[in-house]
């Protein structure tokens, strides 16, 4: 078994150590003899894992006791509708920063459900960065503050968060969550899809301030309400078992390898990798992005031709560089280095890079 | 490792050789160097998994072209939402048959989004037994008609489909589902959690009339439209791939085996035995459950006291028969005898029955 280079965008890598002791126990859980997806999720063996993961995430980001960890159903998408369902009523209305597709998602979906402005976009510049302070054009009695910290799509990513205020400010995070130390108090609320850093798809992690929880609207469905899953510790219905068993084993390789902290350095270094051997060769390879918001988990950049775009990506996966192609409607090309991409992956990438350059001159 | 006789209500028992080709490949899917759950929802090789699994559930299933297969997230209780969310507007109500917790459930989400009426119940008698034909009062011009087709707390389950004249009729069938051969033309819509009979939780099948799926509102955000996953193949957003990876290997091994009428067989064969065990000692086990209404997913009954409820269970979990406790509400004992649990399984646990009976006379 060869294991490749895995630069995909989400589903993405996962450590090793985790997908090992996953199928050490596949058949078998802690003697239970059965799988831990085999087991009811009303049973002691599962709540531990469960109480565990959902624990770790909580010492692993700093999570300050005003906020609660959720794990739901739905991915980023289902968030999408599910915070302006809950929150989006009495006559307010809701401020959206929009500085990728995923925001503009966000934004569409609120649209059906109430008021929404745009309080801020990048679009006109091709979402090459992210929005400045003095851009903002912010409602002060705005419902909350929509914005996304990292853009996949275009590799930007905010370096801190806006000043909003007083007004709750909601962070899709899919895809930097755990990257990195951030102050969760700054947020009413975070959200993000496990399939990045976190792991596999079909689970999404909430982060979010009781009270902003607590006041959100009584009069829909239960299970879109957050104050549902808040009072029954996510488990109001039966949750992706197996998804969340993988969660905690990606927190528990974070914690042994030394936390938020390590992963931040390591996340630094492989940017400084990347980006400096973009930036040697600035006639050969082309980052669209603006300095100050370059993205730490994608970077995007063009060779001097769609041509050897092609030719790079083809060449890559024969080397065992996977998943570098650049999404669909940008092209170029990709490199997603979430937390399971090691710094040799990402050397591994620029060794292949300055070779190919050198031998694919125009 | 000693694998024990699982008979949990869900998530459940899976066939040993899906869990066996799931471990021996976790760590490289056919030779990609990755999991199936790190390689991208758009790659070809996650593409034709999800293709596969589709066809599947329609080639055993005996999908009809007029209806489409769905696999989305949020599992059984996120359709209690969807569907009245999709269905319920334009004045009409919709009517709930109410056999259970479940389509209790179903119900009290509804109220929330529109008109609804009972249609019928067996609450009076304590859901024993599913609703008979004469006792349904059916509204002619209803929105949908919304059904359990098995109650896995009070072990009932509809024989065939109730009449219900040219109103679609919507099925909550995640504790049946594939469990034996069913005429899928008679439903306008039938949606299960896979958390029983299919696959591991963090799925849910759909299956619907594509005429249904398109009369939807369209008013409502994209996520929670039917049609939105309609038309882009269930691959809208970012699928739970490893799930969905699983739930094509209990579709494989579901075909391996001989289809839906060797499946029957076994669950008319397992349940057979369980309720003859039962029948034969009428002062020692007391099934609740009308005769006529029995379930062949789960079975549930009594012992002479609750004392013995408890001796029972804790004995025959020590002789590997696990996952044997009623319902939290209900108390008893039950048995779920989904598909993977097997006629070995069922046969070890009825001879448990009979010696626990000979030793235990109160």
């Amino acid at each position: 078994m060869t294991r490749v280079s895995n630069f995909t965008a989400g589903p993405a890598a996962l450590p090793l150590a985790v997908l090992e002791q996953a199928r050490d126990e596949l058949l078998d859980f802690e003697g239970s003899g059965m799988s831990i997806m085999e087991n009811s999720h009303r049973s002691k063996t599962y709540e531990r894992v469960h109480d565990e993961a959902l624990a770790l995430m909580r010492e692993l980001m700093g999570v300050p006791s005003s906020h609660q960890v959720l794990f739901l159903q739905g991915g980023a998408r289902g968030q999408f509708a599910m915070v302006p369902l809950n929150f989006l009523s009495s006559g307010k209305s809701a401020d959206y920063l929009l500085t990728g597709v995923w925001s503009e998602g966000a934004f569409e979906e609120a649209q059906t459900l109430g008021k929404v402005r745009t309080a801020g976009s990048t679009k006109g510049v091709g979402y090459t960065r992210v929005l400045r302070q003095e851009e903002l054009e912010l409602d002060a009695g705005a419902a909350y503050v929509h914005m996304t910290t990292n853009n996949t799509i275009y590799g930007t990513q905010w370096r801190s968060e806006p000043e909003v205020g007083g007004v709750p400010l909601v962070a899709d995070a899919s895809s930097d969550i755990l990257s990195r130390r951030i102050d969760v108090s700054k947020y009413a609320m975070i959200y993000a899809g496990a399939q990045k850093n976190i792991g596999p798809s079909g689970v999404v992690v909430v982060i979010a301030r009781e009270d902003f929880l607590s006041s959100g609207r009584k009069d829909i469905p239960q299970v879109w309400r957050y104050a549902t899953h808040a009072k029954a510790n996510s488990l109001w219905h039966t949750p992706p078992t197996f998804a969340i068993y993988l969660v905690r084993g990606v927190l528990r390789w974070v914690k042994s390898v030394g936390g938020l902290a390590q992963i931040e350095r390591w996340n630094d270094e492989k940017a400084a990798l990347l980006y400096s051997t973009i930036d040697a060769d600035p006639e050969y390879w082309r980052c669209p992005v603006e300095r100050e918001s370059r993205s730490k988990m994608n970077v995007v950049w063009r060779l001097p031709s769609e041509a050897l775009d092609e030719k790079f990506v083809k060449e890559a996966t024969a080397a065992g560089l996977v998943g570098l192609k650049g999404y669909r409607t940008v092209g170029g090309i990709r490199a997603s280095i979430y937390n399971a991409v090691s710094v040799a992956d990402v050397a591994r990438l620029c060794d292949f890079m300055k070779a190919f350059a050198a031998a694919n001159r125009p």
